[in-house]
């Protein structure tokens, strides 16, 4: 049975990260590494560390049961702990745990778990990265509308938009790789000072931290949130950018715009009584995605504020706000990609919306044609008569511009068609495609982990 | 297998309510009762009818093949749609759905849910009301320390305490009642014109609002989404109101506090190292579940804001929003619930601390008590001096005013002695107490509807 | 000077309404009033009431100073009842604020602040619930393409659109209405048990929610912030409204779309270098007021859970919240008055878009044309196949449909011509409208304050 | 007059920073530094990059009037070129804002704003630090209750809880810091590609970058609101850090517990009538700034969902939203930075209470003392065993466990008092304390720009 909110608002792989057993397994991971280190240290006998390990295995949980008693207990780390206990052979069984607390199990196995999603979230960024890498370069120098308040300004190329997103999933990389890079281990004992391992409590900590391969902090963190705040605004961040990229193409996928197109997956029937309809699907999964996780964002930072050595109510809600975080994260990042990849392009009518309004989308260029000859005020005045003129008459704008005299005593009808083609108006357009695309390649090449690429 | 937010963020009860199976079962029972209003209106044939309600039955219907397919067509609706017109005999098969879009099934299923998990909530704050009820009326002169900004202020009773957590639980069952009945049927069409069903539109959606008990809106609600947030708000005010009870209890469970404590619950382990620890366990659920509930209630405000005839984003995610605020919100119910069952409470630990400071936080009733003879403002300078010096010197209040031969001159030792107990000083609580058990009790005899009584 | 806010983000109405000064105002009247029930109830001597009385005059008081001191003090009212005393003649200066405490004079105060703001909100909805009705009727057999999910869907009417923000102002009319005749009286005292008061607690609030005309609450409510978060959650629903409008005007004014246009306001620049535009800027302003509400509320939501008898930060935030609320919402329904009071509608280029995708917009009534005659399946593959035809070969929907000989077997070619004329299939959109604009006027006439209808 | 929220929820230097009138003087730094750029470039004269840089003074403008047609232009911008226009004489005229558009000086200046705002925080911030870190090594050994879920735990130091809010707050430097480095330019020109500029687009603004001294971005970024986003996280979680510093302290000056105490401030009048109030003014309003911030970070969360080029709603209410983002920020940082200045340390009160419940907290120090001569398991059941004896009978663990002749076996009386003394058991706490405050020491010498250390 798939989790309720797949294939909708998460992807079956990052619930699976996710889901309930998921992070059993992460919690003996740390119980077992815990034994290990601590065996390292000379804490505890290395034969007890071996027979921890041992029963550390999801397979002997019942893990719909842990989940009822920590229901009861407070934590799902207090159940586990008893059961493993039981699980280990008597004579190491006073050694399962040592020294650790509830919620050192617990965010670490949280930190486990996100290091998974993160990286599921690069490969998907990755993909959308390539992709959006492509379509910069291809339509580098198509020619489309450029649009602020939703208004015709002045052209801009499609390939700049797709840059934009680019250079939106690169930044995400790159955060995403760094916050993976932050994930901590959490080791404090029952109040943070980790009394109970006597004067090796630091040791053992570096030791843990590198059986896990995770970054040792300075201080435990227990109510210390801020890293959990941080990670929150990452995959916010990732959203909102997703989103961004989602709510150009469904504005761009209007009846009356057109421009581009969501390829139609397999097996979407689009409406039943109305056959035209084109529906800008992966975009609306993807900014609905974005809404749900803007919510937990803000659980998340209002959480910070916990209580004394450990929260009461900020910390627990982390426990489901930090997974619904990833699942609707990756489900943004999921449907993003496919919309990506399946994108139709229609280059021909991103002509014909330029040209909507007789060329009035050229006014700026036109008074940047006069400039040079006009000074900057006259070609002003000239230009702004030409395009009310135009807009009145609702006529073409080369044509009204022809018949100003002063258009004419300054550009011949060939440098005046020239100056109103959409294309020739484009300025830095292709060089911020290049740079947009440079950065990318640069992160892929030298920045991103092997294990990213696939 | 339980759902993933189960127990610790939902109740079983809750995550049934909003399953998807149970989604299914309520878009079928829209269709089936469209079916019923439209013949009965004569806009199809009584037999096409029965034909559509006797598959609309979910034991017929693959959910997860059903949520598969929504992924892709953009609406868990359509491919119900089309599985239910493969199963319904061929002359009826054209009357499926007829005259509906798919924002009418969905929104009226989820109206017809939220109506099962209004109620839900309902008994459990039926069964706050009265155990809080319980509490007001025994301690309503159990005197305790009456604390702002977290300072002992001046004396409260404990059943006043209780008697506010009672009122909330009262407005709220107000609340969900006003939104029960307010529950709306959906059915506008395509776009809101019930066009497909010429001049019977009103009429047909007349007839469905009877067969499924929900009430006709004025007009189709498809992108006017203030209804949701309508109820979103009351769900995320039966939060709040839970969480400040469950905040009281576990600032009152404090070490340093003691005046109540949570039972320990059948199988809660508590800390194994540290079994002094009395854990303020659903206090901790109640505001973790109220904290996750904040952020859904923010992601439904936001949604409000739909594009012209139907949302892209802002809707669906409210597929995802609404069963899980509901959850949040029925497991922050539960919680406070099992909470205040069983509650206990201990009034010699009241007493004692409020004797904490020597007395001082009688400072105003000595005050009051000098007023009458002394003026108002001689009665200040002299329980200020008084305060203060038993403050300074770590002295009993009654002590130092005793010595003070202006309070010597207008009350006997007796009638000092009697001032200064917390007990007298209790103005309109017993009052308030009452104003609250009333209105509670009123309110379950004349408006609670009898399925609330369980 | 006016607030930082004006006028982009507030009216300066309602920055008047909650500024600093009306806010001391507002807690002079307090003050007074209270001096005054407490006189009636025989409390307080008569004359000292009105001496009182006469120094609750803002003149008297140093705004700017009380603000600083309030800084120090933790509460604007304690430096304000400080400074009334100083000011009141020696006999009456003990009865300055007698048994009250801050939290009575600083949420009695805003509530009565929270009057005057909804008296200005309701204003501004009343002229846009006129216009908007006049839009409706005046529209309401306008055809225009329905947009489901940014598709043309099915034609509506501008009419019925219109009918939805008039539905929409409606509805928020008369929340406000309830909220304002909601609006408490706050009167607990230190803790909120009126002890000072003695047995004359209850009735001291009487007289007082009579003197202020204030409802009298059940208990003191210093804790029980569900009110707050219900006035903030009509207001939010306000803005909603008001922003789903104006989205609505946003889209419809691209210049791909260009159906509407907002009226241009005097002073109004417009892009130098690009005189052809024609920006959404009321709609704007609305939609990022909204946005800035909708912060707001989610703080207002959270901020239930206070602590005890007097809450620590979730309170004392509402003194910025409310007031941001209030301006951030009066600014959105401004801007959305004005917006509508200048719209400019082109049923021409209704008309015209409608016509986009050469009548495929028609495709559901084809089907709902010939199904009478050949059955709903058969009519299903015909509008079906039609449509698609049309799509594919880019022509006109009536063209492709004419020379399908199942069609010309059941409809002549002038009752083809007339079921794809998309004023045909309007379906109950007049009754719709009629329906929105009778439940405004019932309420204008029966509901509404007359002080609403300058 | 100060602003409307000072100084409760704003500082003045965060007031003036973020002013109306420094908006205009930062926009007119762009303006000045556009045409010096320009003229570097060669695109304008070196006599009109003077006349207009000449122009560019506040004194030369009026602000609220400014503001007054921002509210009908749609930016403050607009009406600010025009102003300046007309100001520069006739031949330069035409080079002001040359090639630029209302969102590039509008997002630069609020670059230049934040930079300012940055730096009065990184002061704060680095003024909290210097206290706590000495608060955390005169403490480090000073033991007080470990509390988590507000129930006792083990022993800690308040030197440890110093030095975690000194991590915190080192933290936030460095994440300050990080964002004051990235503080970018905006410069697209009216669609982003910078057309008007030609071919020399990228090199004027590399040139502007450098006058303004910042950073360049890798494409023009006005729909790519990411940085924003990212800018509001790290006030975000400055004000959770402080908060949660904050709610330490209030809660540790509860009546009950009373270890600490806000210093009582100047002209701070307290409760008239209850003058053995202690009240934690400045950590309440710390928490009160830090709630008002969480509700602006989501809104500059879901506002990075902006429509392609330009914002529709989502950009504008940025000009509201930033500036009172820092404001909350500056509140709860100088609060938070008044409250360490202040704040009284009672490390009697600390002991004592860690007597309560007669020495329970040392259960797990009992158990760890046992252990290597008990093994653990029968250390766990001898620990517990007197740690429930000790809670039932209601005496001191101590007395308990001496009496155990399990104990007396392996520990002598004196080793068992040594072993229950709560200072003889706080594991790592110094070590922890020598990390924070070394790391603070060295962000301090070596990171920090010198103007933070004033």
């Amino acid at each position: 049975v798939p989790d309720r909110a797949d294939p909708m608002f998460s992807t079956e792989e990052m619930s699976t990260i996710f889901s309930a057993e998921s992070h059993v397994r992460a919690m003996l991971a740390f119980e077992s590494a815990l034994a290990r280190a601590e065996a390292r240290a000379g804490i505890i006998p290395e034969r007890a560390a071996e027979a921890i390990a041992e029963k550390c295995a999801v397979e002997l949980f019942d893990v719909a049961a842990l989940q009822q008693d920590a229901g009861m207990a407070g934590t799902p780390a207090a159940p586990l702990v008893k059961r493993l206990t039981d699980l280990v052979e008597e004579d190491a069984r006073g050694f399962v745990h040592w020294g650790a607390t509830s919620q050192d199990v617990i965010d670490t196995a949280m930190a486990l778990q996100a290091r998974d999603g993160l990286d599921a979230l690069a490969r998907d960024l990755m993909a959308i990265g390539a992709i959006c890498a492509a379509l910069a370069e291809r339509h580098a120098r198509t020619p489309m509308a450029g649009r602020t308040l939703l208004q015709h300004a002045v052209p801009t190329s499609f390939g700049l938009k797709a840059a934009h997103w680019l250079a939106l999933s690169t930044r995400q990389l790159t955060r995403v790789q760094q916050r993976r890079e932050g994930l901590l281990l959490q080791l404090g004992g029952a109040a943070g000072t980790l009394a109970a391992l006597g004067d090796q409590g630091i040791r053992v900590a570096e030791l843990l931290a590198e059986e896990l391969e995770l970054t040792l902090p300075e201080l435990p963190w227990h109510t210390d949130r801020d890293y959990v705040a941080e990670l929150a605004s990452v995959l916010g961040m990732t959203c909102g950018a997703m989103a961004k990229l989602a709510q150009d193409v469904a504005l761009l996928m209007q009846t009356e715009v057109g421009e581009v197109a969501e390829g139609i997956p397999e097996g979407a029937g689009g409406s039943s009584a109305m056959p035209q309809k084109r529906n800008p699907v992966r975009a609306t999964w993807t900014i609905a995605s974005a809404r749900l996780a803007f919510g937990v964002v803000a659980v998340l930072f209002s959480g910070m504020v916990q209580e004394h050595e450990r929260g009461v109510g900020g910390w627990q809600a982390e426990w489901s706000a930090l997974p619904d975080l990833f699942r609707f994260t990756g489900s943004a990042v999921r449907h993003a990609r496919k919309l990506v990849e399946t994108l139709e392009v229609d280059p021909e009518r991103m002509r014909a919306n330029l040209e909507l309004g007789g060329g009035q989308i050229m006014a700026e260029a036109l008074m940047m044609a006069l400039a040079p000859r006009l000074g900057r005020n006259e070609a002003f005045r000239v230009a702004t008569d030409a395009t009310r003129r135009a807009a009145t008459e609702r006529r073409d704008l080369l044509e009204v511009a022809a018949e100003d005299h002063r258009v004419g005593e300054v550009l011949s009808p060939d440098d005046l068609r020239a100056a109103l083609d959409p294309g020739s108006y484009l300025g830095s357009a292709e060089a911020f495609v290049r740079r947009a695309v440079d950065r990318f390649r640069a992160f892929v090449e030298s920045d991103a982990p092997t294990t990213w690429r696939s």
